[in-house]
Formats: C-alpha cells, sequence, structure tokens
C-alpha cells in the first residue's frame, strides 16, 4: 500500500470495477495475467494454479492478487465477478461450468472444449446463469485479421478462389491434445473471421512421427460452398517459425504474414485474366496479371490486450462478445470432425456449411 | 564469317564432335540450345519448331544451325547423333521413339511421357536401338539437391520423419497437363534423388479453379517404408514464388530454399530430445534442442548446363544417364497413380516402394 | 494485500532485501521498472516522475510502489539503497550527484551525461560516496553482443580490417541531444565491447534535415591504432529499420543482425586470399573464398533483465558494474569529440586510443 | 552454314543493318556481345580481345563473328559502323579515339575514362568525327531507375532531404582502379539520373585493407543546392551483397532494392510531420506518420539489352544517346574529384552544381 504524503497521486476507485480471477498459470495465463493486471476498469484479485513453483513466480510479480492452489477458493471470493480459464484443454468444460455455477462470467482459452457436447452443455450453462462465454480466439481481435476479412466482405479481392495457411515451427509439444486441437484453432478461427461462414466438408491428414500416440504434422482440406477451399498445415516439428495465410482472389491476391513487424498485410494486384467467352478449352487462353503490391497502414495494438478488454467490457455491461460460446463450439466441431477423419484414414466428413 | 587471317584464332574441330539436334524451340528448349550453343564438345546442327515465329528468333541467334519446321528432316541428318526432345509432353514418346528409331541418342524433356505404357515402349525402343534414352530432371543434377541427398544418405539428419516441398506461384498454365504433371515432376525427381527409394503409397488433391477442366492447384502425399512421409504443394495461382523443400530428421532438420541465391541449403541442429526409456504417455517428457545453423558452401553450376554436359558425355561414350529411362518412367507412373487418385476423391493408390 | 489463508504461499523476505527507486518513467524508464518489478532479490518501492499522466499509469501497474512527484522525496527514502535514472541526458550528472550524496548506488541511462567534465565529477561523486555508479549500456548485456566479443577476442575473423553499423529507421525525435548522442552510444559501447578498445580519432558528418537546430542523420568513422577502422550510421530519417553490425576480418566475416529473432550472428567464412609474396603491384594477384556460413546458438536472455539484474548484484555485492562510469565516459568523450568534429566541418579529432 | 532447303526460314537482310564490333571481352564485354549477338537490327562481325583463351571461348561461341587479337584489324573493317569498348579503364580514351578516327560510333563502358582531359578529349574527337560517343551507364537504362526518377522529379516523395546507396560484396578487385572507380560509377550516374542535376562539392573517405596500394572500401559525401545530400558506400570486403539506394522525402520515402527479383521500388508513405508555425525549438513537436507501402508494377527489360538497342538506334540514326560523353564526364569528374579529396584527407571538393 503506497502512502498518502503529498506528490502521491490519489487512486480514486471506478464507481464499478471488475474484479477478475485467472485460473491456471502457465505460459499463456501468464499472458493474460500481465494484460488484466495493466487494465485500470478492472482489478486482478486471485490466481490459482496447481504448481507450487508457478505459485511463487506469480506471488512475486503481483503481490496484490491473492494467489491459491484450489481454484475452488477463487470462485468462492465474491469480489471477482469473472473468471479466466487457461488450464489444459480437457479441463475446460468442468471448470468453466463451476465458474459459470458460482455466478462468474467466463472466459475459456481456445479450444473453448473437447468435444461439441461438452461445448454444448457449456454454453447451456452460460445461459441458465445469465452469464457471458467468451472464447479465447485471439486473432479475432487481430488488426491484421480485421483487415483481411474486410478485404473478402467488400470484393476488394474478387471472388476467392481458396486460402492456404501455414502454422509451422519447432513447437511445444502437449501431452492432451494433438496438433491439430493445439495450433489449428487459430487458423479456424481466422478463416471464420475472414470467411463469415462455416465449410460444408473436412478431410484431414495427421502423422505422429516422434511418440507414436501424438499427432504432430497435420494438415486440413475444408470445403466450402462455391467450390472454395481453405488448406491449413500445422507442425510441432518444422525448423523455422512460418505463420502465414494466402487468400486467392480472381481479382487480387492477399498475404498475412503474422512474423512481419510492420507490414503485415501484402496485397498483390495478380491474377489470372480469362477472356470473356472461352467455353471450350480449344478457345481457352489464358494470360497473367501482375500488377502493384500495396501494404496498408495497420493500426497495431496486441490482440491479446484487446481481447482482454472486450471481455471485460462485455461482463461488465452484459454484451455478447464476439468470440462467444457458439463461435467457440463450432472450431470444436470441425476439430472433432478432423479426428474423425483421421481416424478413418482420411475420409471426408460432412460439416454445416451455415453463412452468418 | 571468320576470315582465315593471320590474327585470328584456328578452331580445331575435335576428334569426336557430337552433332545435335533440338526439337521444340519454347520456353524450356531455348534454355537447352543455349547451352548446346556453348559446348565445345559438341555442335549444335538443327533446330525444328512449329512456329515460324519462333524458328525466326533461332535463326537470328544461331546462324550457324539449320531452323526447321520439321522434325523428321532433323531426324534425316546423318550429321546429327543425338537428338533433345522439349515438345508438350503428350508428343514426347512418339517423337522420341522416331529419334531412337532414326538411330539417334535422345534426352526427353520432363515428364518423359504421360502414360507408363508410352514410358515403358520408349524405354523398350531405346534398348532395341541401343541408344541413350535420357529425362531432363534437371535437379538431380544441382549441387544443392546432391548436397541434401549426401547429408540423407550419410545420415546427418538421423532418421528421416518427413520431407515436405512447396513449389507455387503465379505460374504458366498449361493447356496439356494439369498443374502436377507441370510442376510436380521437379519434387518426385528431388524426392528420388534425396531418399533413394520410391514410396509405397500416393494420394493426391487438387482443385480447378480458374478453368473448370485444368487442375491448378494440388498437393500430393507419399507414402514411403518405415512411416516416412513426403509432401508436396504445387499452384499455378500464388502470388509469390516458393520453391522449397524441408526435411526433418531426429537429429537435424534441412530447409533447401531454391530462391537464395547464395546460401541455399541450410542445416538446423535443432530437434526434439525423447528421454530414453519414455513406453507410456505418463513419463512422456520432450524437450526442444535449438543449435547453430550451418550454410555449407555449394560449388554452383547451372544445373541445366550440367545435365547438358551429362548427356553429350553419355551419348559419345555409351554410358547410362543419371536420370535414366527408368527413373523417368517412376516419375510417370507416380504422376499417373496421383491422377488415379484425384479420380477417386483422394483414396490411396498403392505402389511399388522399390529402393535403389 | 494477499490473505495468509492455508493453500497461499508464504512469501519470505529474502535477507538483504535492495530497496529501488527509479526516477523517470518515460519509454525507456517504463522498461527499467518492468523488469526491477519481476526480480526476486529486490523490492520496487518508490517511481518519481514530473508527469502526473505518467504517474498515474505506473501507480495503476505498480500499486505497491510509491509513485512521487518529487525525485528527492525518493532520494530521502531510508528504505531505497539504489535508484536508476531515466531522465533526459542534461539532467543525468545533477540527478545522479544528488542520488549519490544521498547514499544510494546509482544506474544512469546512456549517455552517461553530455560533457566529460560532468562525467568526471559524477565518477568522483561516486568515488566519494563509495557507492557503485553504472551506465546504461544495455548491448553490452546482450549475447550476441558477448559472441561478436568473443569471436574477435579469440581471433576467430583473424586480423580485423573494419567494422561498419547501421542503426537507423522513423526514429523519435529527441529535443535535447541530436542522433548521435541519442543512437550512436549504443554503438559506441559495442564497439567497445567487441575491440576493447578506443579509437585514436574520430571524424563525423551530420545534417540536420527537419529541424534546422538538431542533426537527425550523421555519419561517425573512428581509427585505432593499426589501420583498424569504424564506420557508424545513425538515422531518424530511414523508412526501414536496420540495426546491422559488420566485422570484416583478413579470415572471416560476421553480422550481426539485431531484428534477426533467432539467428543473429551470422558468421561467413569468406575472404581474400592473398599470395604470400607479393610485394609489387605487378606480382599482386587476389582470389576470392567463398565458404560457409554458421549461425551459433545464441542462448537468449533480454539483455535489459541481464543489466537490471548486474546492476542488483553489484550494488548488494559492492563489485564495480562491467559498465562502469570510467566506460560511460569513454562514450561520452566520443559524443563529445564528434560534435566537435560536426562543428569543425569534419575534422578530425585526436583521442586517446588506450587499450583495455 | 544453314541451308536453303524447303522449310528453313530465309534471312532478308534488314535494309540498313549496323556492322559492330567488340573490343574486350571480358567479364562486362561478354555479356555486350551476347546482348549484341541476339538483337537482329545489327551483325555482330568481329571481336578483339589480348587473351588467346578468351578469343577461344568467343570463336566457339560465335562463329560468325571474326575472332582477333589486335583492335586495329577490328577497326580497318568496313563493315562495322559500331564499335564497344569494354577495356580497363585506362585504355578508354586511347581506343575510342583511334575508333572515332576510323569513322566508327563508340560505346565506351563507364568509367569514360580516368581523368576529365581524356573525357574531354574523347567528346571533342566524336565532335570532330561527327560520330556518337555514348558511355555504358546501364543503370540509366534500368526501369527501376526511371521510375525512382519520375517519383522524385513528379514530387511524390515532396522536397527530397538525402539519398542513401550502398552497393557492397565480396567484390572483384580491380588492379588499375581503386573502388570508387570500379563500383560508384553506377550510384553516381543513378544519382544524376533521379536528382537531374550535380552536387556542389564531393568529400570521400576510404582505405585500403587488402592491398596498401588499392583502396577496397570508400565513401562518398556529395553535397547539392538547398541542402539536398547524396551518401554512397562502396565495399568489395563485404560479406553480403547489397544493392540499396534510399531516397528520403519530407513526404514520402522510396527504397530501390535492386536485388529484390519483383518488387525493386517501394514507396513508403511515411514521414515527419512538422506544425506549420515552429520557429522556436520551445514549440517544435514532430509527430511520426506511418502510412501505407507501396510497390509499383514495374515492367522489367534487361538494362543492357535496353542500353545496346539505344547505341545501336542511336548509331543508325544519328542522334544523341541518353548516356552521352558529357554525362560520362560529368561521371569521372566526380571521381576525379573524389580521389582528390582522399589524398587531402577527406578535405571538401568544389564542383559545378549544374543543373539539367
Amino acid at each position: 500500500m503506497t502512502g498518502d504524503q503529498g506528490g502521491q497521486v490519489s487512486r480514486p476507485a471506478p464507481r464499478r470495477t471488475l474484479g477478475l480471477g485467472v485460473i491456471g498459470c502457465g505460459y499463456w495465463g501468464t499472458n493474460l495475467v500481465r494484460n488484466f493486471a495493466a487494465m485500470p476498469e478492472a482489478r486482478l484479485r486471485a490466481l490459482a494454479d496447481l504448481s507450487s513453483e508457478r505459485r511463487e513466480t506469480m506471488a512475486a510479480r503481483y503481490p496484490d492478487a491473492a494467489v491459491l492452489d484450489d481454484h475452488r477458493r477463487l470462485l468462492a471470493r465474491p469480489d471477482i465477478q469473472a473468471v479466466a480459464i487457461c488450464t489444459p484443454p480437457a479441463t475446460h468444460s468442468l471448470l468453466a461450468e463451476e465458474a459459470l455455477a458460482a455466478g462468474k462470467h467466463v472466459l475459456v482459452e481456445k479450444p473453448l472444449a473437447t468435444s461439441v457436447a461438452d461445448a454444448d452443455a457449456m454454453i447451456a450453462a452460460a445461459a441458465a446463469a445469465g452469464r457471458i462465454l467468451m472464447v479465447g480466439h485471439t486473432f479475432v481481435y487481430n488488426p491484421a485479421v480485421e483487415l483481411l476479412a474486410s478485404l473478402v466482405r467488400d470484393g476488394a479481392l474478387g471472388r476467392i478462389y481458396y486460402l492456404r495457411a501455414t502454422r509451422v515451427n519447432l513447437g511445444l509439444f502437449q501431452r492432451d491434445v494433438n496438433v491439430l486441437w493445439d495450433l489449428a484453432p487459430h487458423d479456424l478461427s481466422i478463416l471464420e473471421a475472414v470467411l463469415g461462414r462455416d465449410p460444408q466438408r473436412v478431410r484431414a491428414w495427421g502423422q505422429a512421427f516422434v511418440h507414436p500416440d501424438q499427432v504432430d504434422v497435420a494438415s486440413l482440406n475444408l470445403g466450402y460452398a462455391d467450390g472454395l477451399t481453405a488448406l491449413t498445415h500445422v507442425s510441432w516439428l518444422d525448423p523455422c517459425k512460418i505463420r502465414r495465410v494466402t487468400v486467392v482472389g480472381d481479382q487480387k491476391m492477399a498475404v498475412y504474414d503474422d512474423l512481419e513487424p510492420l507490414d503485415k498485410i501484402k496485397i498483390y494486384d495478380r491474377g489470372v485474366e480469362r477472356p470473356p467467352y472461352a467455353d471450350s478449352f480449344g478457345e481457352f487462353q489464358l494470360s497473367y496479371r501482375y500488377g502493384d503490391v500495396h501494404a496498408p497502414r495497420l493500426r497495431w495494438v496486441e490482440p491479446l490486450r484487446r481481447e482482454c478488454a472486450h471481455f471485460i467490457a462485455c461482463a461488465r455491461d452484459g454484451m455478447p462478445p464476439r468470440s462467444d460460446g457458439p463461435s467457440g463450439r463450432r472450431v470444436v466441431a470441425l476439430l472433432e470432425a478432423a479426428d474423425r477423419s483421421l481416424a478413418a484414414g482420411g475420409a471426408e466428413i460432412a460439416m454445416g456449411g451455415d453463412k452468418r
């Protein structure tokens, strides 16, 4: 507690300060804690983690927050209105339902759950409790993804032929989920944000190279209406980090390279020109159009910071979040279908293909 | 016309100058002509092309060579012992058989043929004629591919988990072959050179975006013995040129980036370390090893120049070429299987899986 | 305040916790505060800044630290033993002398002072007070700079011909110092760390493009014994960020690119080969040697974190810091000489050229 | 010898075919020969070189051209109207004057001469002979340089503050000229093309690291009217190839990277914004403007091909070339001044500063 001598700033408590708790302080949980701690609209009141080592680290860094070994103590605190859950995916649904039952608004790390059934139960629990359920699809809050989405929505690229996403590096192996459940949620939430609709069918390929029980390199092939296709490749076993989405339209093409510090989106005025009346292959003449490249200015804000602020705002005002329970469920449904496809040797799995 | 005044160099004809002819002077044929014309061990005697425009261009550039509209005139010349065929793939087998029947040694552009049956007929014709049949798998003569092959063969990368090849750009649409037959022969010949064995099964995905009759974006999944997998992605519809092969071993990883001007091969001393006795997932602990990166010096020679010189040497000395008929046939067999897989909605096609 | 219920970690106070204060919470001061706050060996007790807006931000983020508008209140606190000064350069010497007089150990941001006379006074004050005076030459604590220094020291590059440093981007204009005093301290401290000796002469060029009173683009030419030369170019007016040091030796060459995320140092086995007895130009034959490129693994630690930990360790144990007052003074002496050279139209200014 | 059988193209001689000769068939001369040989508007009739090895190579490649050891034989041929001189710089003026005296149009490799006096003599000789004198400033014919020049001329970048050019790599050491005379002509001709005027003063720094008699690393500082400055750095001793020109204007900035395969010019909508009435430093407030990046489509043609075609067109039609004798002389004058500045320890040398 800082003293109240002259020259020191006074800290008037905001009228409706939201009390926050975070369950799970691993790699990603720590990032959420850092963002929450720096936000004036809320107050980080408690953290919970099973590891005593992590608890000590967090206690040293956040002396104002209670650091607990049992999440139930955290949920029992009346000064906490909203909770973020950053634990292993298999525990998401149980913890979220406990938190909702305790009357907390809940932000759950991606993937929302490890089955559609669990996701449905979480959505129902949130509705019953009258509380916010949000999923941590961080890329939805990324200015580059928003720009890509607006380019597609406004027709700036023309009709979209296909998207290709690559997300590889020497990655963190997970015990409890395979590489698809670990990395593909990012691309699937980007695809949903950019295309505004769901695929009609999913095929997956994957292989377990290092440990026989865990797929560590995988690809998805997502088929949408009108022949649009999205390809994603994810790997924990690549020497170079690549984070790249290419969107190919019949007018222009765009590349989103998340590793570029400034110019993350490049729009290529390139394409194939078809003559107007080529109805047989005999008359088929294509010519290539190479044109300017344009990298529009992105006003950068840390996506996780925007996500955290959005959660706080939704929790305080009772507004539905952009990455809500149903969007979390849609990603889980695709991952579940992908697992089914993997198990069936790459068979095609039919999906809803809904448009939003 | 060179005079014979003093001060001018005399040009003694080498004892066994090989007479060369080139059939097909399009984009790639022109490159062969340029290389052949600069080689002292041979003499470029005639070119043939159906296009009068191309013939005029070639006549202006190579005034010493006869420029013909009918390849039969070229094959009829007794001062030509060896012929390169750089025409559309569908014409390869017919032209090659004609040339072999005329007693010429033959270099055929990749792909060797458009069916295994045709390739078999060409191989038989070469055997019957006692002449060389070589396929223009240029990457086999690329110093970077040779280095990659030696790294794999010598075990420098450890046991190979998988390879991933990407070959995309805004490409030249072909009327008569799809993107697989156009671009994948490069990667398939690289895979054969690097791995020294054939896949046991092939699966293909592909889609025709621009013209409904021609697949312009495609992927191959090649399964080898011992769980080794190779993935290739080829596209005529990408705004950025990528020419990249990643080889992931359990000791080290290597990346071959053909667009790098100098350091085409980088070896990453990176990998996953497994504890010795982790037989259950409960004990499963992986740690990552990040180490040095090494780009060995490549003594660069233009691969096509080496290929052309190798063809001349083999033709003169009657030696079997490194990229012989059977290796051309193996690539054709894979492409044929890929087409079958495409037609069967991505079904797995069994292959020989031979080791060499 | 964290409660003391069961399940919460206890926080035993270390025996000799160092109390810290930070004066100046601008862009860089904030980074120091963030690092100090996360260190268990010390306790951040007070911050001082003249801006009420900054004080409010810091108060919200660091509720345990007193946030003051007058640095004298901070210096008066007996629970503070060490102080970091991150204010504009012109105020460094006065504030440092006040802090030393109050018995505090002092870390001063670079440049140590704005004149050699001031730097001398600070060094004398530290000696008189028996307290540590350290300058924030962060790059001295950078693992990449340490590696570069060891390559040079161990002779791995051979005899060093020259270094070339480029540090440009669209930068933060400073009111009180020109671009040399703002950016060149980084390169000058890197040069001192890498070469282990001082230049014998300095020449500077600079120009004020945007504001007539402030040089915003500048170059230094530093001459060392044995013909070794270092060139640095700094600019606030460049569209692209470049942070690059090239070291050219007669055996090998090295490039340190600070913007590379992983492989910051590349060693090129490239050079010029001279024949042994070429004593006249007539016999002069040079050949180029292109060889491997090697990027040694760097164990990365945030340099500022190491710098902060080093300051705390030195303050607690009374050990002289690596970036001590005299090294800060040497950089100031070079900048002062550079200003003199600028004023004299690029005249050469003689320096000590000491070896350490 | 091409036959005249049916099916072979006829080659009607153009009405006014220009006969060409090339003196000097080293690295660069070979490139000129290759371009000349492929041009239908002219006929390459003779080559001259002192080296028998080179003559043999050229004789094998260009069997239609006479290959001579004495350039006087070449100049004596009446079927040659135009001559390119690609010999060491010190021989340019003598050979050019001989060629002009023989009534030939002359293209001289850069630098035009090794002294202003020689350049003046060459210009006078061309005027007296009524023949074209052109200098091989290839970059003047480079589409990227033309685009950069039009951006500057049209004010797209605003008022130009400065240019910075870097041209370094592990280079070809020259016996007879230092690195400035070898590499800086490129940048000086680019500067002339882009700025359309000459500097008022020149300062040079340079050093001989490998061979004591030959400067191998050097910088130029060129001062123009209105405070515009151009900086160039050239080196034969750098592990990485850099070919880059940055142009900084008060509205926008542009970077020309010659090593980019497609997008050689990038225009950055970035700059510093000054408030309208900041006449004292007290009111001085600058803000940065980060905006879009734009890479305009360049229609690429090999610059040397355009240069060769321009020479042929000028010679045939008697038109003055874009890179004429006086522009060659201006570059030589700058290099001569740079050598004087080097000799005088970096002293400033006054130049004309003419505007064209």
